[in-house]
């Protein structure tokens, strides 16, 4: 029997574990896609428990506790830091099964020393000793001891990115900590406040914005100035992957609808979106950036629960009407544009890796190797089984050694152990399969190859140069 | 290499093992689903010969014999009952991989002491012997010996429960024996019998049904009813899971057109199943009681053999439109309404899993640990193969250790022995985690553990107080 | 640790060794479904470099060349075949979990002597070893030393055949060689090319077609012809599944339009296609051929390279909106019109095997052994992974015994060796469930188990006589 997350957990035969210690785990980390706060980078913050740090602002960990029976007091409400760190405590041992019991135990394990299981009955011993251990840690801490060598954040288009300068001017921070482009506020013109944010959007660009057209521009101006912050890449955020098309008698009547505050028609709607991020696509592929597509998100599902508690407090799940269908329409109308980018597609729905792969592979070529990609596995797929389905649906049908790996999408910075976990899991994959004679037992190209996926291709792909 | 089906059986590491034998496998039987007739029980039945108990209404059986080449007399026609059973051992050594396999040599080894396998070669020996050996055994002696404290019946709201007092009126029964609520007769307008079911269930409550709202208040008052006489749960069977805007005037003409025998248009019926749907949710949170929802079955896809046979003889299968993206809306439009009880959902169709957890997810809450469930896997799905996914899914984004665990869905009295099957499934999964060192090896937490899934959360959560 | 690819290449236990050795690789080969010329046969045709027969016309190659960064000249395009050659050795390393990579180094291994694996290293020492020993084979050869009993081709319904009955008659060639029916041209009616494909129709039959009665009277006659020339099976290749109401109006309104250039309305066009379908199959059950759908492929996404390239040049994908749906309609049509063949059905979305299963169950009887069968993993599907799937979900909702087993679907004389990948594959998956004692370790019932799904049931199936 293999020890409770040792050195050598989740890596079951010799040339998982000689891969990951020798190849995988000494490689630095690029996190290409994450949400922390520049600011928080900037001044360095610190935290007082790790209540703050572990259930501040982590929904994963809130729907288990209400799963587990936790009263809303002890999970969003106004519970004591140590009353909350007790009640995440008590579901723990039911969490069999769940990443998050090796993602917080990797946590416990790396940032504070921690090796014994969270339960109840070591959760104050354990809280007691990790808010100890806090006060030597910071948000720059966490990056430079996990050995990041460079984050993606997540902005929009109207963000000033005077953080990122900050960081970029402090001679003392070795993180590259680039933008990137979150232009979804000006693209999903169903959703309330649209109108307000274009208005918002004029002010940056400062000329009138009265069309799709308008929109074009504004975006085209503002991917400019990020590019001139050193952004490499950007990342759209769709309920469902729309097609429709991009017709701008249709485009504009949406446009004309949402400004004066009104629901489009969805094929308008569709139209003005497609219109909108075809163009978004070909000013990316104009400057080399990296393009991704997040899809197949159904938020905000209990709406009594988002009245009180607002957006991204728990209560998203999968879409299973993803909208995968319309992926290969809008690849192609990328394509007949002259301006398909290098991209990574990610659907919430696993159930679309098979159709995605299979299209996406329909579109590599130009001489760029992994032009297209098929994202790590994302959010709810973002365990030990989804990833290993993503990663042997990637292999099957793509080709596995061009892949560009892991990224967090976490809030945290205690997160990047996630990169720990991914590695587990992609040498204790290759070592079944050279263990089982499926692949040559070659040190070097293993070496190479697995390097290649933690660390390398991302690097040379995003063109980080770190 | 493992003794095929020992007392190991699928219990491949030794966690595993002591787990299953140490753990699981004492505990009694709670079986909070299942479609046994309470007359039977009532009446203590008895059976003459094994065809009649595993093949007398066992569809299971029936598909896997018309796809081995049996002519359908001897399946359901006149054949003789060694000549059927004949007919059904030819079929077994073609079902590697099947459930079936396991479950007719879990029930002949438990039932029978018989320990080799059925083939054409042991059929007539088997025969014999199994039916010396059933002269010894009746429906109650099934229960009793299987170690069943509870079971839910499924039962009609117009159904008077007669046979479900009588046995809880006889001392001499130790088994409970509950009914469950299943409207789906009043719900499923669209369905031929409609407007003869309301009839009837007029006559029961004793007043005139002439609207959707008149149907809410005849089912309040036959839940009322099946309260009084210990139900603890309903059920509601639908081939896809709907959802409208459960607007009265809509309900309404969906009612009327109904009850002079014309089919409704589907937005209308939709409107009708929301509204009453709805309305019983409500009525189950005020009593405390769990409702299942059985969803995503293509019921009589061969007319012909439809016409010949009947309903439920073996030409049921998934439905890929489930209607899963409706499960949102309808959870939601529970909780608007105050009124969303302890949940148990299952889709046929496996690939729902991940939007149904997800769902369900965000929906947790009130401070009850598990309120709402993914079923165990059912039907087409209730195999090791099935099983081990159901299992894999809810752990990855649910909480496991509140997880309810198996029932039957059955129609027969040798199915308890599907309950052993899901403990071992369950005890080779927590092993496997166990013993690759992804859970901590403490025998209490992991006793703990199993024997909720199995047994307490069970008891628990329907409140069988058992 | 298992060497690569050796004599026990994916059998991982003692079972499944002897079973592999013993029981499935004496068998011979029926290669029932495939796209190899026959004229390529009759001719006997030698090629002179592997890249002639590995790259000439694999897209699947092609797609992980593209994939890997390799430029089109090196792809399609008019780069040497040594240089060719090169880039893809130069994508292998990258391969790891890819079906290419095993087919690639199977088909060296067995057709060339060549053990060791195929990487930039290694590139120019094989192509010149492979070359060479080249000169010894030819498409017989292949065919033949590969213990090929029978093909079936793939034949548009205007063929005249004449190279099958040339090489019928030729005493020289052991191998049967027959055609299959594909009368896709003649159905979808909604592509390019309709109205002169059935003007050629028209010229093979000698009688004006005027309506979809009149292609009804034509394809008969053509399956007449195509049984006088030993055809047993037909095959039909659907983008989606369909199904309309087969009325006659609807499907001359179609067939009208189709006529004068015109795309029809999608629901008219399902008509003419559902009813055209419909009366195949009742041609196909009267002479008890077995009819193959294919269906789920969404084809030519990428349009510029479309034009560039043509079809099947590596630009097709997963039909994630595959009409499985409509294949429980589709099938009670053939029923309801006393018409229901033997069917093999496949889906290119893996996602759909669970419906597939669990529908052509409900239409298996008529005293028909494994009359519907999920057919072998396909395309995208036809690899370790995708088998695996295929075989588990086929045994757990249908009857594994009585499968059919593998084909090629291949262009390339070289594909023999997937019978061999399938028949390791299935010995691996029965060499699990035996030694974990799910199955009886009775080495006669295996063998003929294995036996059967290699060879036998499809020998009997579609009535080679081989």
């Amino acid at each position: 029997m293999k020890q409770f997350m040792d050195s050598d957990f989740l890596l079951s035969t010799e040339t998982a574990k000689w891969l990951y210690h020798e190849a995988a785990e000494p490689l630095p980390i690029i996190d290409y896609h994450c949400h922390i706060d520049p600011r928080e980078i900037y001044e360095d913050r610190k935290f007082d428990t790790i209540t703050q740090v572990w259930l501040g602002g982590d929904h994963y960990k809130w729907r288990v506790m209400r799963a587990n029976g936790t009263p809303e007091e002890l999970v969003t409400g106004s519970g004591s830091d140590r009353g909350k760190f007790r009640a995440f405590a008590a579901a723990m041992p039911n969490l069999i099964g769940n990443p998050l019991y090796h993602w917080s135990h990797l946590e416990l394990q790396r940032y504070f020393g921690i090796t014994k299981p969270l339960s109840p009955a070591t959760a104050d011993e354990i809280y007691d000793e990790a808010n100890e251990r806090l006060k030597n840690w910071s948000a720059r801490k966490f990056m430079i001891e996990s050995h990041v060598k460079a984050v993606c954040t997540t902005d929009d288009p109207i963000d000033d990115l005077s953080w990122h300068k900050r960081i970029a001017e402090d001679q003392t921070m070795p993180v590259k900590v680039l933008p990137a482009f979150r232009p979804d506020k000006a693209i999903n013109i169903e959703k309330p406040g649209f109108d307000g944010y274009i208005r918002k959007l004029e002010q940056v660009v400062r000329y009138p914005i009265e069309s799709a057209e308008d929109v074009v521009r504004a975006l085209k101006d503002r991917i400019e100035y990020f590019a001139s912050c050193g952004c490499l890449c950007a990342d759209h955020g769709m309920d469902y992957c729309m097609y429709a098309q991009p017709d701008p008698v249709a485009a504009n009547r949406a446009f004309r609808a949402a400004m004066i505050g009104e629901k489009p028609e969805k094929a308008d709607a569709d139209a003005y979106k497609t219109l909108v991020t075809v163009a978004c696509a070909k000013a990316y592929t104009d400057l080399d950036w990296v393009m991704q597509i997040h899809f197949g998100c159904l938020r905000d599902n209990n709406k009594p629960q988002f009245r009180a508690l607002g957006p991204d407090t728990g209560f998203d799940a999968v879409n299973s009407q993803s909208g995968v269908e319309n992926l290969s329409p809008l690849l192609n109308a990328f394509a007949e544009n002259n301006g398909l980018p290098k991209m990574v597609l990610y659907s919430l729905s696993p159930a679309d890796n098979t159709a995605i792969v299979t299209i996406m592979q329909c579109f590599q070529g130009g001489g760029v190797a992994g032009k297209l990609q098929l994202g790590s596995a994302w959010w709810f797929n973002d365990s030990r089984l989804g990833m290993r389905r993503q990663l042997e649906e990637l292999a099957a049908n793509g080709i596995l050694g061009r892949f560009v790996g892991m990224l967090t999408d976490s809030r945290s910075f205690l997160s990047y152990t996630r990169h720990e976990y991914f590695r587990r899991v992609l040498c204790e994959l290759t070592g079944e399969w050279v263990e089982s004679g499926q692949y040559p037992n070659d040190e070097a190209a293993l070496c190479q190859l697995v390097s290649n996926i933690c660390y390398h291709n991302t690097n040379t792909f995003f063109k980080f140069n770190v």
